[in-house]
């Protein structure tokens, strides 16, 4: 029986891990959750799972919560409390699918305490993958990928030497937007860019697909979760969403994981590690399938995939400016303020204006994350930038 | 330095064996090289890599070698000599790329002299699975595959449990007659049965390829290998041969092997397992590669695979005359005696008529292999049983 914190358990990932832990009740018992601001969904899977302790982030969605609930579960309120959550005595496993940098100081928590990380937020990985994987190394505990692609990936190397492998082939969809040119892509709204085509995700991440930031944000994370140099990364559109990601080996060979576009199987195999466990997730059935296809992915068209490489090769407080001001320049364009098109130009004019510092501590990033959001704000306020 | 014995170097596998060889000088000694009848090629191959020991199955064959060579390298005769060869002291390896079921005895010699073997002659398994596993469970001897499609499955299995495999699901090219009706199959010459869209291999199995017998053939093969039961391999066609197969485990993921169809890699593959070592064979670029598609395969234009399916599920000495007729079947076509459908009629008399030994040894084999040779000639000389 394995003790699991859920960080961010009324979203996406965080919803799908709890029917996860629900179809294995012999292996897991939730010991905290948390959540943002949804009381509902929030006060339902407190009845269900009973956890030791839930935090809720929002202090008014909190006093709703308790002017209801009347159980055994010890609710607390704020940000700064999602770090109790992360380091319960007897917490095996913390699930990070808090979105965004918020993410990162109570990963970087549950690391200290020694609690093995199932990694959902990546951006924990591209705004600190330095701090983190050494802190990670330095405390012992596995950073188990959650991420479709790179749990792929991380199936593809069981049983392999990290020297073998030649380089990792992402596969990313494209999107909903994949074959367009640039002046179509000015006429993307809100609505259009919401429709993923074989995944249903979180608004954020549905955008960042759209624009490549996603992938490119994935780059950054499977630098630092495989160890691997930016020149071993590749990055292939697939539009089928089958293969989710892959591994050359130095002889030739490529081994690939595939499956349905279901969250559930990575959450699992992230807990079930080295196991897997039988689960009635839909099958692939060969013999109807589609034809897989796969291209280049187009950088004119889409320049977000190639300035997160050129972040992350450059290092430092870089990718965690670039993740900053994506996420602003997304929520903009989500509230209507900005083009499509102005989500990488945001991008653009914040990591080209930003002073690196290399080697960067907790603050430093934070600094580095504040700074770049008043930056990209700026922009976002001043049309002629865009 | 591992020692390492090629049965049949001239072939097609046994000459890219060498290759491999070749390209690892430090890693291997050839100690024994064995040919049917090609003494020319073999004198070529004696003088570069020199071995301690030489059989020409041939005698005319080897009448003619012993009259030019020279050498150090002890030439011996005769089929019976090949277990010399597969037994030798110093012998590590032995690679069994002989076609058929000649390659049964010298297969069963070196398992008994505790040899690991790297298995190309899918024949061995098909013929006498049940036999040769348990001689090589007992002798504590590695069967390591050759063939793309198993080393493909054996790649994908790698740090995986077998109690996590839900089904192995083998890749078929369907031949170069995919898609044809019985009527269009009328036509088929023997020129048109050897244009393989996609390997280059001997004659056998690329006729075997055109009827599905080959992976009617592969099944049992896989059955023996990885200790699967019939219900949990699948077979799909996938024209393009990149996918060499694919394991679907428990959870729903699939593992799939890629690359070009190029047999360097899984030869080399069977010689450094666990380890992969480098080499320059040619790369898939996904960015450039035609779309992959899939489908199930056609069993009424050709039942040769249900029948291997049929025969391998009864067992005992059926799946041996299975290949027995098959290998009678095929050398009549490429003789032009019978047509490309005679083929699979031919399997089907003579397996209908066979009465099934369980649990055979090695003579029942034998005497079950010699009596599907007669029946499947007489069946061949009266064109109206066809």
């Amino acid at each position: 029986m394995q003790h699991l914190t859920i960080l961010g358990s009324t979203g996406s990932i965080g919803t799908q891990a709890l029917d996860v832990v629900a179809a294995h009740p012999d292996k897991f018992k939730i010991s905290a959750l948390t959540a943002n601001s949804n009381d509902q969904l929030f006060e339902t899977q407190i009845e269900r799972f009973k956890p030791e302790l839930a935090v809720l982030v929002d202090k008014q969605a909190a006093d709703r919560l308790r002017s209801r609930y009347q159980g055994p579960t010890k609710i607390l309120t704020g940000a700064d409390e999602l770090a109790a959550a992360a380091t319960l005595a007897k917490v095996d496993i913390v699930l990070t699918s808090i979105v965004g940098f918020a993410g990162l100081k109570p990963t970087l928590a549950a690391i200290e305490a020694g609690k093995n990380i199932a990694l959902a937020n990546k951006e924990t990985l591209v705004a600190a993958g330095e701090l983190v994987t050494s802190r990670a190394k330095a405390k012992g505990v596995a950073l188990l990928p959650v991420d479709s692609e790179h749990s792929a990936i991380f199936q593809c190397l069981q049983g392999e030497k990290r020297s073998s492998v030649q380089k990792i082939i992402l596969t990313a969809s494209g999107g909903p937007f994949h074959g367009w040119t640039k002046p179509q892509l000015q006429q993307v709204t809100v609505e259009s860019c919401l429709r993923h085509p074989n995944w249903t995700m979180g608004k954020k991440v549905t955008v960042d697909s759209a624009t490549l930031a996603n992938k490119g944000l994935e780059v950054i994370e499977a630098k630092w979760l495989f160890g691997m140099d930016y020149d071993k990364i590749e990055v292939v559109i697939h539009p089928q969403s089958i293969i989710h990601s892959m591994v050359e080996f130095v002889d030739g060979a490529v081994i690939a994981q595939l499956g349905k576009p279901d969250m559930r199987i990575p959450i699992q195999y992230a807990l079930s590690h080295p196991e897997r466990w039988p689960a009635d997730f839909p099958r692939l059935d060969f013999s109807s399938i589609a034809p897989l296809t796969f291209a280049a992915p187009d950088t004119v068209s889409f320049p977000a995939l190639a300035l997160a490489f050129q972040a992350g090769r450059t290092g430092g407080t870089l990718p965690c400016v670039l993740n900053a001001a994506n996420e602003i320049a997304v929520n903009a364009f989500l509230a209507g303020t900005i083009s499509f098109l102005a989500i990488t130009t945001v991008i653009e004019r914040t990591v080209e204006s930003h002073q690196v510092i290399f080697q960067p501590s907790l603050t430093d990033l934070c600094n580095a994350d504040d700074w770049a959001r008043s930056f990209a704000d700026q922009i976002i306020q001043d049309p002629k930038q865009l």
